[in-house]
């Protein structure tokens, strides 16, 4: 079994850096913080005798020989970037859970036939550049570097300046180091396991998402002197937009969601009619039939609502990852290892994307999931117990152990 | 008859002073641009032999000396200040207007027996700080001082401190001073002349108006992971009023207008589902019943739409001004100004709100419109021609020579 306090005492301590107005953390993906994360997961990392590989997407690697030095490493990990207003677990859980699987090999002096890789991702979150879960995806061959280095957050700084920036571009080309297999410990993020009193999610799936960039098109003009009838109100179009996404989700129920989180209006001032707005819809599901055609229904009632308003309408897909199933024999490998240890489990459908849903592009992979307070995340209250983060670790320790082989 | 050559070639001087990004102006209030427009006022204002007093809002007065040093002032002017992608007359024509007005009667070597004082109102937009109109608002006893000055904009700059900053806060109590009557030029921001092709709007009424701010609160949640049915959504509550406010404003017609131009989502990250929206609804009538019951109609509505998504609601007044009659005997006198000079004009209620809607309640006030292209304002490409520019500032030197008694 793994330590418990001291990953309860790491997770504490990572939180402290990028600290956020309510408890949780704003660490986002190639700040200042998430430089000072970094360095902090190397010396831990350097203590624990393990070396950094980085590549050029700033993806961290810390490998643990094993005893046949031709045998592809078995990889576990997560990533250490936070949303804004982001919880202390989200994606830390699994590298620092990860980062105490390696402690604990090194307690017991346990060695493994394959080398064992653990991983920080570059933004996963998606919060600044989008699309989420940019660098393992670039990792995975199915987003190009030169799109991914391009990307632009909201104030105009681009991926690739902000990465140099804060001095954690590698040398290595991204996706030419190969794994056995991927593991991914992670907070469910939704409320099902803390509902039901289950220790461990069993991760069968990850939905399906499309994130389709909308930017709207009417006319500056006076709120106070101009004619309803000769209004082209982009914001009007806009909240229909939203009325129709969360038609849509509801009629995809029940395993279908939907909605926008992110508006920018232009020029956002009291008294203009707003002649821009753009945003983000965020729709999913497990289901491909289905997304495609929430995708189809948005775009052409979007084009419907659009036209009757005279708003132009542009619409640019800026995520999107296909439903994905996860390796049987890990997820059966999981299963076995929650079994061994005398934790509840059940099988589930990540609601959220993660690295592992690129990462089963290129190598078998598959998650481990643990329960949140409230289901609640993407929230500064973001919550979990330790005997939930410790749980979810054993689990990922046997799983590795048996697939790295002793 | 005004120089028509000089008040254009002053119009595109000053429209050099805080340049937007497509051919209009960003010069709004309190910003270094807004200062380096006051200073060119002013020297223009020394050139034509006028000393400035500033008083704490720092609302700008020159004053034209009359024969008879008991008289109270007629004035005169409007604001330099923009919206943040404004045009370059609305409110600029007003000042640049009056001081045409004044170097003509300098040219003409015409001596009045009331002097003539020309003003520039700080603030009228209310694009950085809510309410329009604030500084006139003082002057006129209907907004406190103590409000005035601690208003903040979107960064939680203070009104005082920016006043300060820039170096325009004089030490003259607001509304010390007393005037005769108030004169305001001012481009339509409507589609009415330009459409009857005629050349001056007799200004009757102002309309009413109120600004609500309304703060959403729901939770902050994941979009992937959080089932449709556990979502407190402020983004989708906030769909709903906006659908609500134009309903309101569509049942309200001929006579009303409603709209929503500035909307902040927090935290404002595609995957995360709006956890507060704050955003301010613009509604206007010229009938008192009407706007009063748009108000109520609102305020309930959005309450139940909050209520049926478990949003929390809040509302706060942040602007109003009952609709405006303005002087039936400065009307007539800007009317028979009009027939004298042979240009012709029809009778309007101004769309938008204004300095001399705020002056009406302690001076003599009335208003001139003069045409604007596609009645398009609060827009950069906002455009008038020389001619009416022209027509509009003679009318206001003939009103104001009649009510100043030459
Ligand atoms: N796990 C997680 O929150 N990932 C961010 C990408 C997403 O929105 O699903
Ligand atoms: N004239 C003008 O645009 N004033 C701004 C205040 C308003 O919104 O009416």
């Amino acid at each position: 079994r793994i330590n418990p306090e001291r990953l309860w005492e790491s997770l504490e301590e990572m939180a402290k850096i990028g600290p956020g107005i309510a408890g949780g953390n704003n660490r986002q993906t190639l700040t200042d913080a998430d430089g000072e994360g970094r360095h902090l997961l190397k010396r831990w990392a350097g203590a624990a005798g393990l070396s950094m590989g980085l590549d050029r997407m700033g993806n961290m690697f810390f490998t643990r020989a094993g005893t046949d030095p031709g045998a592809l490493p078995v990889s576990m990990g997560s990533h250490l970037d936070t949303q804004p207003t982001g919880g202390k677990y989200d994606g830390v859980l699994g590298v620092l859970g990860a980062l105490e699987v390696l402690r604990t090999m090194n307690d017991l002096g346990i060695q493994t036939r394959r080398p064992i890789t653990l991983i920080n991702w570059t933004n996963e979150e998606g919060a600044r550049f989008a699309p989420a879960m940019l660098a393992s995806g670039v990792f995975a061959g199915v987003i190009s570097e030169d799109y991914a280095l391009s990307r632009q957050d909201p104030e105009g700084k681009r991926f690739g300046e902000e990465l140099a920036r804060i001095g954690w571009a590698g040398e290595e080309a991204p996706g030419a180091r190969k794994f056995h297999s991927y593991f991914e410990l992670h907070i469910e993020q939704g409320p099902i396991l803390e509902a039901e009193g289950t220790d461990i999610g069993i991760v069968t799936h990850g939905q399906g998402l499309w994130w389709l960039e909308f930017t709207l098109t009417g006319k500056d003009a006076h709120t106070g002197s101009t004619p309803m009838h000769l209004r082209r109100n982009a914001g009007l179009a806009m909240a229909r937009i939203f009325e129709l996404v969360q038609e849509v989700a509801m009629a995809g129920q029940p395993n279908a969601v939907g909605g926008i989180g992110q508006v920018f209006f232009a020029p956002n001032s009291r008294n203009v009619i707003p002649g821009s707005v753009t945003f983000t819809v965020d729709i999913r599901s497990p289901d491909l039939g289905k997304l495609s055609r929430m995708r189809a229904a948005i775009e052409s009632g979007a084009a419907e609502i659009c036209a009757a308003l005279q708003v132009g309408c542009a619409v640019e897909p800026v995520g999107h990852f296909d439903p994905v199933p996860f390796a049987p024999e890990l997820v059966a490998r999981v299963r076995a290892a929650a079994d061994h240890l005398g934790y509840s489990h059940r099988d589930i459908v990540s609601g959220a994307g993660h690295d592992a849903c690129w990462l089963a592009k290129v190598t078998p992979s598959t998650m481990i999931f643990c329960p949140c307070e409230g289901g609640l995340s993407h929230n500064e209250a973001e919550a979990i117990t330790p005997a939930w983060a410790a749980a979810g670790t054993d689990v990922l320790l046997h799983a590795v152990l048996e697939t790295a082989e002793i």
